[in-house]
């Protein structure tokens, strides 16, 4: 076993350095990644790639058969088709707004699955007539007076991460101005005494911590978008990192903040907890931009943790699993996460996360522990005080040995690797698309009691989206985020490009409805931590149910009468 | 000091079990209390009562001086003063509706400082016209429906337990029907993988409680009316309980549910956590009536504890108690309750909570140990795991020597005593009152880095108050509901009589603007587990920002256009 294990360490080490996985140069700055430095047409930091193992991408074929590219527009070609602004002077003379091309159609697109289409084909629809880098509070509530002057659309641009289209202007007769918070991106107070930070709304993720790292303190808000993402869109569309477990949800660590509105600047006060009427953060959390542009907020900071732990498990299987889980959140065993990947999605993981020599040493490792193809994964951590640690990994290993778990210095190292390479799955969405293997996912979560029901089910839609077409659809799921009530439930989904790029939008909206019906009968929601958006909006009457969607609509219009602001996104009208 | 704790001891079981206190025969029910067996004029369970010791009476005295007896109206003659319903027939006539006076006289007010001299002075200015008591849904649908026929206004009533005006008719040409929800009391389903059971809103504390307990199960939300109050209540007006800390407010609690408003039915999702738009369970409670009724509600439960312990230690001074309590909430130690009583409390609390020998036995140990009069009292509670208390305890017991505690047998037994006698406080209200001594309470959170400042704002405003009468005013504070970014404060006061209720109603209005408008600067909340109701509304502006309000007030709107539910309560409009 030393030696399988020092096989491993060896391959870990090798794959931690190699030029594969570049270490994120700016993950340790506190500046924000300047967009140029992101990829025009795909996901993240230019210097950055992911390669696909040779027996990932075999695993891959296995199920969906073989594929080919689609081809890719050059940049050169797609800014021929940004048209003249419709800015009228008063707009496009301030400093802080540009209306050139480059810069326009770097925010025109988020990383939707239709959004990918459009930077390949380069069909982008529409572009914003401009895009504003607003500095201050001020800078925004002026922005919003001349949009109101000029009858302009305003769009709030954070990361440019969104995955459901928060951030694409529809076609219309109003001049579209995106507003980009990436200026605003400063921490600006850190009360140590009520552990309250406050930000420009524009920082992300990096940059969030790297500025409290500096004073000892941490968020611990980790998004798979984390690299990019920002507070304000954080706080904008609900967002849910991977340690939600130990750190909360956004809903948990936003406290307060500044809100500009078209009918005026809401201060939300940051008060710790109040019986006073409806809660304002919980009304304006979620509103996508609809209602206003957060400038300034908030944050509940701890400091950083004492000792933060990651580790792998093994378990024969996924009721088991998930047993584990359930009763670690209820017996409120304090881990920081817990993630548990389906037996499909363990056999993917093991696959694509691995080079060959990791991916002998694990397989063997897992066969001679007697586990077969049923077994499933088990990511967990902890992440603070070490007594609290030490007996939360008590309590845990307990239960883990109850249930038949595989674990050992093998493990314990892929919970490192796990640790070290969690931003980088997102570049693998580019290495596959080259491949002409189209992926994308979709999340959700409900009760305990409907989990296994609602995870088959929403697999089978996927899987037989394309049936018509005799296509295959891999898919695979895991839970990432526990509650004592219920979970959230992942999918990721591989499927062939079409012939063209308009025939693979086509496949990919057949799964899509599909997944979506799958989730809109009001016990599931339609997302658990990606929002509303554009795609999702059709199916949030399912959930809300018409009353729900008459208030929400009744919010909306208090604070946006004119329907000014990103329009079409969260609800369809 | 083993002969001082055994004749604590000694004391603390005869007062256990004197004729002064008795245990509350139906705390174990599984049904609510009849309203019959509760005091039309003042607070709880008619067969209980609480003394007030001498030394206490002496203490209150030696801070406002010597006070008279207010005279109080006979239940017979206010009986007289009940005007005829205005009720049409087709309400009248349904089984669910009685107009018989006393029914409607002992909906038609609740606990505030107002409330008691209505009830006393017999003044009540309006009663309903009619109480319903609905058995379902559908029976509260109905009686929105023949409400709208009729043009009614309806106000929802659970316990009848607000301090702060939340059930009481608005004069008004509309005629009035309150639907009060105690028939409304029982556990409907239990989930047990998903640690779900839903109630019928209408179940007040000690039945939710006996029925889950049935089944092994505890809600575990215990605020101060807990006898009496009601699901939907807590819910409606945001409520939050002694254990918040271990169990989490209303809000954590309440997962979904059926809200019937005079638009129709709002069934809120039961989801684990969703990014999908606004939240609606977080618009919906604190609404305090009016939108509609919850009707039935899903609440987060959990296994009853494997072990609950509330302990007291004593702390040199305030300065020290409130490092402790921020310390150890803001290093996650997992406590279940943290209750800090300034020095004129602990003074107060010593006074009036115990027997004279207990009285004597706990101060000559408190000053054997070094203790003066700056001294504050900490109580403290665990309450789950066995293995995550001790080393709650653990972690707690050493940053309580940090901060020079004083700790022993006696202080352990008083954290017995408290928890054995935690509910019976509201009761020395009407033995006070029968002296002529006055006592109201308000309550509010604000961030750590002001607790100071505003305990000392709140407390100077009330103490003065009266001195333009050369009244002096007694005020002490607590704090009992901590959380990372700050925590709760309570303030209770006593004044005297005046020389006849309507005077002394003027002295109270003088106390309660002073107090709210110590609190309405943005920084501190109007209320952190009261709610708005009436007495709240004119300073809520401070809170939300016009902004803010007009948001709520256009939520209310969307539910209820004609302003059919509660109206003025929460805003004034």
């Amino acid at each position: 076993m030393s030696t399988r294990n020092s096989l491993f360490r060896k391959a870990a080490n090798a794959a931690a350095t190699s030029h594969d996985e570049h270490a994120n140069p700016d993950l340790a700055a506190t500046n924000n990644t300047p967009i140029e430095q992101t990829r025009w047409n795909g996901w993240g930091n230019i210097n950055i790639n992911k390669k696909v193992s040779p027996h990932g991408a075999k695993l891959i074929k296995s199920h969906i058969g073989k594929s080919t590219k689609l081809p890719s527009v050059s940049l050169k070609d797609v800014l021929k088709t940004v048209p003249k602004s419709r800015l009228p002077a008063a707009i496009t003379d301030l400093d802080i707004v540009s209306t050139d091309r480059e810069v326009r159609l770097r925010h025109a697109r988020g990383q939707s699955f239709p959004d990918w289409i459009a930077m390949h084909s380069g069909d982008f629809e529409t572009f914003p007539d401009g895009v504003a880098h607003p500095q201050s509070t001020a800078d925004v509530e002026q922005l919003l007076k001349l949009a109101r002057e000029h009858d302009l659309i305003v769009i709030p641009f954070g990361g440019g991460t969104s995955v459901v289209g928060h951030i694409n202007p529809q076609k219309g007769a109003r001049p579209v101005l995106t507003v980009a918070m990436s200026k605003m991106d400063r921490l600006i107070d850190l009360d140590f005494d009520s552990q309250i930070a406050t930000f420009g709304a524009g920082t992300q993720g990096p940059a969030v911590e790297a500025q409290l790292g500096e004073h000892g303190y941490r968020l611990g808000h980790y998004p798979q978008s984390w690299e990019l993402s920002t507070l304000g869109g954080w706080i904008a569309a609900r967002s849910s990192g991977q340690q939600s477990l130990g750190y909360g949800r956004i809903e948990q660590m936003f406290a307060g903040g500044t809100l500009v509105t078209p009918q005026g600047v809401l201060e939300i006060a940051d008060i710790p907890a109040s019986s006073a009427g409806p809660d304002l953060r919980e009304m304006m959390m979620g509103t996508e931009g609809r209602v206003g542009i957060f400038t300034e907020v908030k944050m509940r900071v701890q400091p950083q943790p004492e000792q933060e732990v990651f580790k792998v498990a093994f378990l024969p299987n996924w009721a088991a699993g998930k047993a584990v889980l359930k009763q670690a959140v209820q017996s409120n065993i304090r881990l920081s996460m817990l993630r548990l990947s389906n037996a499909v999605e363990t056999d993917a993981h093991l696959h694509l996360g691995t080079s060959p020599s990791q991916f002998l040493a694990i397989s063997t490792y897992l066969k001679a522990r007697g586990l077969n193809s049923d077994k499933v994964m088990l990511t967990y951590g902890v992440s603070g005080d070490k007594a609290q640690n030490k007996l939360a990994l008590m309590q845990f290993n307990k239960l883990l040995k109850q249930h038949g778990s595989v674990t050992g210095k093998i493990t314990n190292i892929m919970g490192s690797v796990w640790a070290h390479g969690r931003f980088k799955f997102p570049y693998l969405r580019g290495t596959l698309w080259e491949r002409g293997i189209m992926v994308d996912t979709f999340e959700t979560a409900t009760n305990w009691g409907r989990i296994d029901e609602q995870m088959a089910q929403m697999q089978e839609a996927v899987r037989t989206a394309l049936a018509s077409e005799g296509e295959e659809v891999m898919a695979f799921t895991h839970i990432s985020h526990v509650y004592k009530q219920g979970a959230s439930l992942y999918t990721t989904y591989f499927f062939r490009a079409a012939k063209d790029h308009a025939a693979t939008l086509k496949r990919w909206q057949k799964i899509k409805h599909a997944a979506s019906m799958s989730l809109a009968h009001g016990k599931a929601t339609i997302s658990h931590q990606h929002g509303v958006g554009r795609d999702h909006a059709p199916y949030l009457a399912a959930e809300k149910g018409e009353l729900g969607l008459q208030v929400t609509h009744d919010i909306l219009k208090s604070l946006d009468p004119e329907q000014r602001m990103n329009p079409g996104v969260l609800l369809e009208d």
